[in-house]
């Protein structure tokens, strides 16, 4: 099977990209891999696969549009999977409640979709979506993997209300209001009686969800996006120093990020256009060179300010004020000060629900570029920020990558965005990328930093760095796999878990380092694909 | 044993309250009641205790303060449980990380424990505690039941980070980022790398919580307190409708609520201060004449805003125009309109998370006045409240009981709390009582209302009108139950889940219909009180 180029990855036609694969393939594209692909058309048929696959004891692998890219795309953990094909017709926007604000969403809903479908009844300008870098990704996926956008509701998990989700025998629950006949309040009251179950269907493979309410951000009447260039390397730790009170007193209301000034060069530039040391890696001097042509910095920090225009001002006359006391050459720029081709522009459409594609442009780094992320949870202070730049770029170095990290800045935590870039063409350059991020992620528990979210192959070496008590919280988590899913058919290995009949049997040490697939021989299992 | 006056509940020594009944009993005092109190040190100690009742197959039921007055108090829901009183030893704060606005506590550290100690630290003017109606609670049982509060992190479950849990089988785990050893983030992230698992102990018998992160509100840097009062019954409606868009939007940014006027005066007055018809309901031309000379409505509003005067200033004046609109003869107070006993000026402190005893007068309005809570989860509308209140107000008059209804307002539901008071020492009363509330709560199933929380009596009851799906959710708890659980040793019936070996033996039928004590006979047991 040819492997699809990023543009047909990304855009146009969805169908195109074959949702069986990794697209962005880190190990052998045909190592992760479905023996089939099943459309369920609603709920019913979910529950009908899912008892399918218990009397057959096959593995199931749900995706809701596949665009996990950079942490797996849609391929099954464990080859032969037969992938349960969400998004592509049980992809509809069930409601929006334009007076509260809130939606009810099927797993094919695309943040593009999601947007257009608001525009199309009328609201887009009064309730906003919370947009990701690109997208074109699944809203209920994302937030089932606790990704991260750029509005006051990019904690997406955060601003989820209520669920439906199918069990991995097959029953179908409703959480929260939900679980009470005729009520309605399900989309707007995040609990009901009893235990909330929600979290656990995070991340996980306990449940199939398959309705999600999702709450949508009222028009605050006013933004004021900007962005502060910091000119030394070192200027990191005072930034962040600036930032945390910002955040923690919600000065700052939205999910800001800072980015390293080589990484925000990459939405300009290709690798090109710097000068490289032996190992491929850009040159101190040339990236100094081309920040100072952008008119950037070393470190570059963006956050929106929302409400009347009076109100925003103020906070960012406040905000320059705490940047200028420790960073006194901080460089401020506001729409009105930048090129139209400024990323700062994408900003403010990011920032007030507008999907945009800009980040595509960074997949012209190199050639055939494909994306990994290395992703560690940060405390929201200079030291911890300081340590993980450090440790990400020595060690990337040393393997010829070179260190594009984010920090988006949460209240009180950052994610730290690691991109490593690499041509999936080279074997032997994706062979380096595995090595150096199995490498960091060891680094970083060395130091008792983890991972918030990581790619299929990764998952067992992270799971096993979340060690406390002798790795207490694993066997927490395989108890209730085991009650949930005692025929083990439920995404066998995401984030670590595997079904008893797993266990100790070597599927942990796969990725690159041993073959674990259940089926060998495709033809024996005699699949054949689901309805319709 | 004798039963506690209220002022022994409520003030002076805790430890005068005997930690085995539920003080506020709706039942006969002795028919929730323990064999043996037990008083841990450290979790150590708890997983011990647990393990004996593994060992043993005793229940056992954990208690960290035992203030849940009106919703069970410290009584097991199984006769002959051994209490385990967590709070009685486990009460320190363990950490204030003051850069972050975070704390880590113990079970025992009650709101008022917890406000003198950031005191005590010097930072008690810059980090604020969210505190409920009365503060010798304990900040982690109540966030646990997801009670709240008044302040902006007034969902109290929404701010908590990060948990220690004992299991039923006594192993010891720590989620979000406690599940790393080392990381630094424990009390700075919500959430690690797979499911999510807080969720699922709290209003549950899934495991014992023995530390508990929680957010602190940085001071704002100013607040303005006022009440809204709204002349006529009706208005409730109105004045819902013009609050919702308040709420989603933040321009009032605290948990405010809408009370009913006869509930802000029992604040002032007794029941005897009013003429009350043959059922002991008070008069509404009597209950005219008193709001009246107090200058207050048939409804009230309380709100808090935050920030610098001129900013609070603009809102106050936009949201008095909003309601000028809509219910043109509304009264608006601010604390200097009000004489020095007005609630406003306790609500000032609430809102400040100042803690105060003030709703202890409330406990004036009848002899020997205990109280319990009905409380449905209502849409933010002007519709769902009104039928609320009115369903309330219906059947609780029926009764001879006078309905008095809080609003809670979140950003999109609200918490109807709803007071019963009574007199304990009338077991015609307490009969009545119950026999309304178990009415009610049928009322409010037939039109798809939940309650978010209830009586240790009731909550079998409630936990069935959670029926979507022929009561799909509760068969789902009950398999979390069995896989955590398998001695069922842990909180048996709480939320309305039974371990297996008690279902269908008639349990659920007990509250006042069967008796269900596990030991009938306490010698035979011989249960000593555990170390120390």
């Amino acid at each position: 099977m040819s492997v699809p180029h990023a543009a047909a990855i990304y855009s146009g036609d969805y169908h195109a990209v074959p949702l069986s694969h990794d697209s962005y393939h880190i190990l052998d594209p045909d190592d992760f891999v479905a023996s089939a692909v099943c459309w369920p058309g609603n709920t019913e048929d979910v529950s009908k696969a899912v008892k399918w696959a218990n009397k057959w004891k096959v593995p199931i692998w749900p995706l809701s549009i596949g665009r996990n890219l950079g942490y797996g795309g849609s391929a099954p953990r464990v080859r032969g999977s037969v992938v349960l094909d969400l998004g592509r017709r049980m992809n509809k926007v069930l409601d929006v409640d334009v007076e509260n604000a809130v939606c009810l969403i099927e797993p094919g809903v695309q943040y593009v979709t999601l947007y257009e479908h608001l525009q199309s009844i009328g609201v887009g300008n009064d309730l906003w979506i919370d947009v990701p870098d690109l997208p074109g990704g699944s809203v209920m996926g994302n937030a089932l993997d606790r990704g991260v956008g750029y509005t006051p509701y990019g904690d997406h998990w955060a601003h989820h209300i209520g669920l439906e989700v199918v069990t991995p025998t097959g029953e179908v629950i409703r959480t929260g209001m939900g679980s009470m006949e005729g009520s309605e309040c399900w989309q707007l009251f995040r609990y009901g009686f009893g235990p909330h179950q929600d979290g656990i269907f995070t991340q996980s493979n306990y449940g199939i969800v398959t309705k999600m309410g999702m709450e949508l951000l009222p028009n605050p009447g006013g933004v004021r996006v900007f962005m502060a260039a910091f000119p030394q390397y070192d200027d990191l730790h005072e930034a962040i120093e600036v930032i945390r009170p910002l955040m923690i007193r919600k000065i700052i209301g939205n999910v800001p990020m800072v980015r390293l000034g080589l990484q925000d060069a990459s939405l300009y530039k290709t690798r090109d256009d710097f000068e490289l040391d032996e190992r491929g890696v850009v040159k101190p001097d040339s990236a100094q060179k081309v920040l100072e042509e952008l008119g950037t910095g070393a470190w570059v920090f963006y956050a929106a300010l929302y409400g009347p225009d009076d109100v925003t001002l103020a906070k960012y006359n406040y905000i320059q004020e705490q940047f200028y006391k420790r960073i006194p050459n901080t460089k401020f720029y506001q729409r009105e000060d930048v090129p139209e081709n400024h990323y700062l522009h994408n900003y403010a459409r990011f920032t007030t629900g507008i999907p945009t594609w800009r980040e595509l442009d960074r997949m012209k780094w190199i050639p055939n570029a494909a994306h990994l992320f290395f992703a560690p949870l940060s405390a929201n202070n200079g030291k911890d920020a300081g340590r993980q730049a450090a440790m990400g770029r020595k060690r990337m170095e040393e393997y010829g990558f070179n260190y594009l990290g984010t920090f988006f800045i949460g209240t009180r935590a950052m994610h730290h965005v690691i991109s490593f870039m690499y041509n999936r063409k080279d074997i032997a350059e994706k062979k380096k990328a595995l090595t150096c991020i199995r490498a960091l992620i060891a680094d970083a528990a060395s130091i008792g930093v983890g991972e918030y979210r990581t790619h299929l192959a990764l998952q067992d070496q992270v799971s096993k760095t979340y060690n406390w008590n002798d790795g207490a919280i694993m066997k927490f988590n395989e108890k209730l796999k085991d009650a949930l899913d005692p025929n083990g058919i439920l995404q066998p290995g995401r984030s670590g878990i595997w079904p008893k009949d797993y266990r100790g049997k070597g599927f942990e040490l796969w990725g690159g380092e041993e073959r674990s697939s259940l089926v060998e021989d495709k033809d024996e299992l005699n699949l054949t694909p689901l309805s319709p």
